[in-house]
């Protein structure tokens, strides 16, 4: 990591809509976001209302009961949400969450192996977005969801 | 990181209480969860019914709009939450997180400096325990704040 | 009302399977429960995993702000997303609701007419389920959306 | 009820901040909101940013499964965190629930008497505000607990 990821990031967004700026991280153009970099998150889809991100559930991510930490969960739901809402954003306007709800429905560890998010908009008005997202192994076996309420925010 | 921190916390939390396993971080003598550790979380106190932990917004944390991601407060509430409601957990038995509702009030920038997350149990049950969080920081300004739903969970 | 549809309903339910027990609210054989009675819900479908409810958004539920209160958009997709859960449990075994998040988009009044929440279910485990529920309007327009944690509980 | 109180309120409080609203809703002056008045809820208190609310969970409020249904919780605490939010408003402004979390503790039955629903801001901004809400019983008992997200809007 060079350590100014964020600041390539957030005057990139000033000028980019929000679909455009997903396609350059794709492409590697731009660099993922530092938090998500950090935590080996990749890009695997982004379309109108929709994204799609991979990550493994390392030990590394573990909490102390003997499974991943809901933080990794609410980190992958998080980006993967803000990621349906934001490409429907033109440049000049971004969403910030203000509200996500994570639901765990059972342990996740390592043994199960590279994990998707998969996540849809619901609704997109002029002030308010918001968001669904599941988590799933490479069977279709849930392990988390989550939805997110956004606010519109300027980016310039 | 030795890289089994994990299965060391996993094997302690089967025989201790919840509260002498969070003393024993607090000592030194258990090393804090790996994904906790990593995001430099340190605890401040654990109390029956009550945690403060305290971590850096730092850049690293950062999401691709200029300030820090919220999977990064999701974890630091996600973790004083669940150090809260596994206080009053006596040996053999845990909680785990089943939902997760985190409210982001404002963005959190690293000149914001060291904030604490502070949790309080609100109930707990035989089967089920609640508790809320916030994050403020060294001035008591509020940026998030949340709460748990748990479920009782047997460790052994 | 005859005021003992509570004890009725109670009752058929300790010894009927949730899809039964709706089937029979859907024949008339069983009452509605009282409040969804009294707020005027109608059971249009509910089938494994999946509930659909009618309801009108009278000047009657309006809180004081001209529009309708959010109680009532909370009490129909808590009732919509009982029924799917439910809807999955045999005799002996039924879901109580732990968390439900309501997320209301836009402001329902009533001449939007008759509007439908239809619950699906997201995952049944053994001790935990969850669905979600959109209420939307004759034209397909989203009003609300929520989400339930339930926990398993005995009916007997 | 005259079936116009909708009306009446939503004409008063285009003119009235919100701690007058209350204050004219304690004293009679206004009609209580019609679903509020229906479910025979009474205004304990308002003040700046807190708000207290009585009510009664009668046989009438019941679900199918033998206790009161969450819907009749959740608008009363819907009712206590708008009333807490909406406190803190002058004219021309009022507040708005985007988002609403209810967490039921245990089951509510009518033997319970009537329950306090005590809601307190978190945080009031200008554009978002949080509250948060318990519902007690005359022994201070905890059997819900739940927060608002809340969008200002204008009454005008």
């Amino acid at each position: 990591m060079r350590g100014d990821e964020h600041e390539v990031l957030a005057g990139a967004r000033r000028t980019l809509g929000g679909l455009e700026f997903f396609r350059r991280m794709i492409t590697g153009e731009l660099p993922l976001p530092p938090l998500a970099a950090a935590m080996g998150f990749r890009i695997i889809e982004v379309a109108e209302g929709r994204a799609v991100f991979e990550a493994d559930p390392l030990p590394a991510f573990y909490n102390g009961l003997g499974s991943v930490h809901g933080g990794f969960s609410a980190t992958l739901l998080d980006t993967a949400l803000g990621g349906a809402v934001n490409s429907t954003t033109g440049p000049g306007r971004a969403y910030a969450t203000v509200d996500l709800k994570v639901t765990l429905i059972r342990p996740l560890r390592h043994e199960v192996g590279a994990v998707r998010c998969i996540a849809t908009l619901i609704q997109a008005g002029s002030r308010l977005a918001t968001a669904e997202a599941r988590i799933v192994d490479g069977q279709g076996k849930i392990y988390a969801h989550g939805t997110a309420t956004c606010m519109i925010v300027d980016t310039q």
